[in-house]
């Protein structure tokens, strides 16, 4: 194996494909990037049990050649070292590989040599079927991923609730996501050949926007029963999926409000976060509300140690009861607000011990449901 | 008490003053910030068992008022609390604080309030001589201990060792660190009322230049015999000193070198840089240098389970014998060629088993000495 490849590059799909690479598997192989040079391109991976990232650096980008293969083949290096290294290499890396898998970089009057393993030892990708698939905007998808994936369970005792729920029907798809305490969902008109529901562990869902950051094209999804895979034009993201059975949560979005109102989002969300000083102290990072006046929403915390912080603010709409009082996790309503962009927000209350349920004005295709706490 | 003050200004203060406060000390009162408002200015003090950071904000500031003093007095707050609350409050914040130093901190429609201590229970600052004192450009400062305190010793073993020993003479200052592995030593022309040496811990010196990172003013320093204090209009750090006697530096810079080499200094920076790759898997980061074929520098690294990295650069300038061979500390030799800003060193080498010195090309303020490591 025999190629010249523009470090820049190079390092990239090195450092996309490391993330993935954990440096505490048991199979030594495991802890490498597998780089295969082919005709077309230069191929490069690294997985963990979890997820398994593609990186394709073709032969030239914007009419610019920043590839040649000289020989094709294929070899396993150390994730640590080959990043750290070509990180730090300047300009073209000449890489060559000898039979016992010592690859030689060479770059400039730098010369280095890395121990490396054979690529037949590495796993095989899952094999996938590409002819059904779903095509969406990547920004699209990133954005689904970023109002629903906070959402999931931290705890492994419900697996299902430590991933997202993607259903794909004829014409949409919805993100669900919850830890039983909140509920975020979020729904996208799309065209799709494939229908189904997969639970993605948000893990999976987390590399992938950071992936993704920066890309703008289209994505294409497509799955089996063990993985989900989504695919740019250089970047392929495998993720094993979650088996079990997801809860329904269709009927738990009650529209019998006994209090609706209307508040600024960003307004509040500062509120929640100054209220929140006060209420780690606490179990829940209790935030309490109340609405003061018939006319003006009141949110306070304590504590008897260190003491109190309460501010009002503006009710830009109300119907309904108004004596509302009820006590809240503010980090999960901190965590909501961050996820609408809408200047505006509906917050429906049901009763002090009912979950409130907020949607963005103007947008019915986000909700978000936070369970009370008991106030003492 | 009572005052308004704009709590831009005030929430830079209490970030400052901050930096010294410890949540872990046994003494509550320690874990606050003092507050005093006098007819003149507000005075901010924070502090720990080795420095104490004092802040003024004066009536005024580029001729806006941003403090009104309407009732003088003292308290003191916890520094965790005030700091992150007044990160949140908008515009100004009006605080007072009644008889049983509960403070009352307003902004807009937001009211706070958080449990204060007596300011008489606070200790008093050290007392200080201000006539007798050294001033310099704060960035003359702020460079002679990048430049130095980066060399300490991190082991309290020899305590004198972890602090900057500072000698000041009536026309100039001298900086000495050394772990005794390595040694920084750096010299400024300055006219001084003050004659003395002290040791100063480069902890403390680590947050004055995080302090003076924006100032670009004249910085006074006096000291006595367990204190030492940079001031400047707003900012005062007091540290303490490290009691013990500095050992004696002037006998180690030794002029008679076997081999000396002129090199470029980031060159030389990046190419050690890369060696550390493997350096790493050694004890001592071991990095190997030796002259090549009498003109060039060849670096190389290497670990027999990775891998291993070679590269040559050239030399601008060579005398004295070409046969040198010598092992040392790769992290010592980045520290070193970080702190030095001029494009060429010259190094010196006494042999395999001593000390190297590098000294910028064209400047004489600046030496540093690295033993070299055994090599296998």
């Amino acid at each position: 194996m025999e190629f010249l490849v523009e470090s820049e590059y190079f390092n990239r799909a090195i450092t996309d494909v490391s993330k993935a690479v954990s440096q505490k598997t048991p199979f030594p192989i495991l802890s490498g990037i597998k780089i295969m040079a082919t005709k077309e391109s230069l191929i490069v991976i690294g997985s963990n049990a979890d997820i398994i990232i593609e990186q394709v650096i073709p032969m030239e980008i914007d009419g610019v050649q920043v590839l040649e293969v000289k020989e094709v083949g294929s070899v396993v290096l150390s994730a640590k070292y080959l990043s750290e290294l070509v990180r730090k290499l300047p300009g073209k890396i000449h890489l060559t590989v000898n039979e016992k898998q010592i690859a030689t970089l060479k770059a400039d009057e730098i010369v280095t040599t890395l121990n490396g393993f054979h690529a037949e030892e590495y796993p095989t990708l899952p094999s996938m079927e590409e002819t059904t698939h779903i095509r969406m905007q990547s920004t699209d998808l990133i954005e689904m991923i970023n109002q629903t994936a906070f959402a999931v369970s931290k705890s492994e005792a419900r697996a299902v609730l430590t991933g997202v729920n993607m259903l794909f029907e004829e014409t949409k798809l919805t993100c669900v996501a919850t830890n039983s305490h909140r509920l975020a969902w979020r729904e996208l008109p799309i065209e799709s050949g494939v229908s189904g529901a997969f639970i993605v562990p948000s893990t999976s869902l987390h590399e992938l926007t950071k992936l993704m950051q920066k890309t703008t094209g289209m994505i294409k999804i497509f799955a089996t029963d063990r993985y989900i895979v989504f695919k740019t034009n250089s970047t392929t993201l495998y993720s094993r999926l979650i088996e079990g059975n997801y809860p329904n949560v269709a009927g738990l979005f009650s529209k019998n409000a006994r209090t609706m109102i209307t508040v600024n989002t960003k307004q509040l969300l500062k509120g929640v976060d100054r209220a929140c000083l006060f209420a780690s102290e606490w179990k829940n990072n209790n935030v309490h509300m109340e609405i003061k006046d018939g006319l003006k929403l009141k949110i306070t915390s304590n504590s008897s140690e260190i003491g109190k912080i309460e501010e009002t603010q503006p009710i830009n709409k109300l119907s309904g009861e108004t004596d509302l009082s009820i006590s809240l996790d503010g980090s999960f309503l901190i965590d909501a607000l961050k996820a609408i962009k809408e200047e505006e927000i509906k917050i429906s209350f049901g009763g002090t011990m009912r979950p409130i349920l907020m949607e963005p004005v103007g947008n019915n295709s986000y909700m978000h449901l936070i369970s009370p706490v008991r106030s003492c």
